[in-house]
């Protein structure tokens, strides 16, 4: 099915962003069938706070279409929308929204606000998954990971 | 007095944004007292819907400091954050915003929602001004531009 076909994508970029040190979020943005835009979170490897998945997926997109207004996308994002990513999406005019994990500190389509209910100017459509099992296992191997003592202090 | 002057300086980031056709809005970071950061409203100009004048001097002051965290920061913006920008706040960690016009369509501080006061992991304390109206000003100007016929319609 194709709603999984790019979440996959987006677990792939989330991947990449462990690889290099930063909390696994990854994000694509699809127009027409095809991924016009991808992002992952970079926020350690670039020490820029704005370097979010979903940012990032923004301004390759705009990049890419050379317009600021993404009006007929769908956003795939393997966690739920911090603030500053549902604004950017409010502000991008995305159409759609697909998440997978829910993020219960920070997480803007419920968990802490919904966002879009807000009155702002655009609404978006909010979908949960596919593939939340997923999104939310490479998260949790993450910070496993991170817990976990090396090897020099397990002797 | 130096509130004014941090404000002085985005007021003259906002004329620039106006110059190159963008709403005027302008933003800088200030750390003890030396400007770490500065940004303008760039949407149409780079067509990229996130670059905002706060999230762009955010990244300035990222790239500047090597860091995300733009801990012990003011923020002084021309105009009241959209949930976007002050999502970015709460992100970078800054310490403090002063903005000037308020914003009744996506104002963050108050106009539409608080965002800082909904429970998310990081608090700025808040303060309008100084130079308020010099702010309105700005943006009265570049609207009442927008609106005025063209030379050849008023024929």
């Amino acid at each position: 099915m194709d709603h999984q076909r790019y979440m996959r994508r987006a677990l792939e970029l989330a991947a990449q962003a462990a690889e290099h040190g930063d909390v696994p979020v990854g994000c694509v943005i699809v127009r027409d069938g095809e991924i016009i835009g991808e992002g992952r979170n970079r926020r350690e490897e670039r020490g820029d706070a704005t370097a979010h998945a979903e940012l990032e997926a923004i301004r390759d997109a705009c990049r890419r279409t050379g317009s600021w207004r993404l009006h007929g996308c769908a956003l795939y994002v393997t966690m739920e929308p911090c603030p500053m990513c549902a604004g950017g999406i409010v502000n991008a005019r995305l159409d759609e929204v697909r998440y997978g994990v829910r993020d219960g500190k920070a997480g803007c389509c419920g968990s802490v606000i919904d966002l879009f209910q807000e009155g702002f100017n655009h609404r978006p459509r909010v979908y949960r998954g596919p593939l939340e099992g997923e999104c939310e296992e490479i998260l949790q191997q993450f910070f496993r990971g991170l817990r976990e003592p090396r090897p020099e202090e397990k002797i």
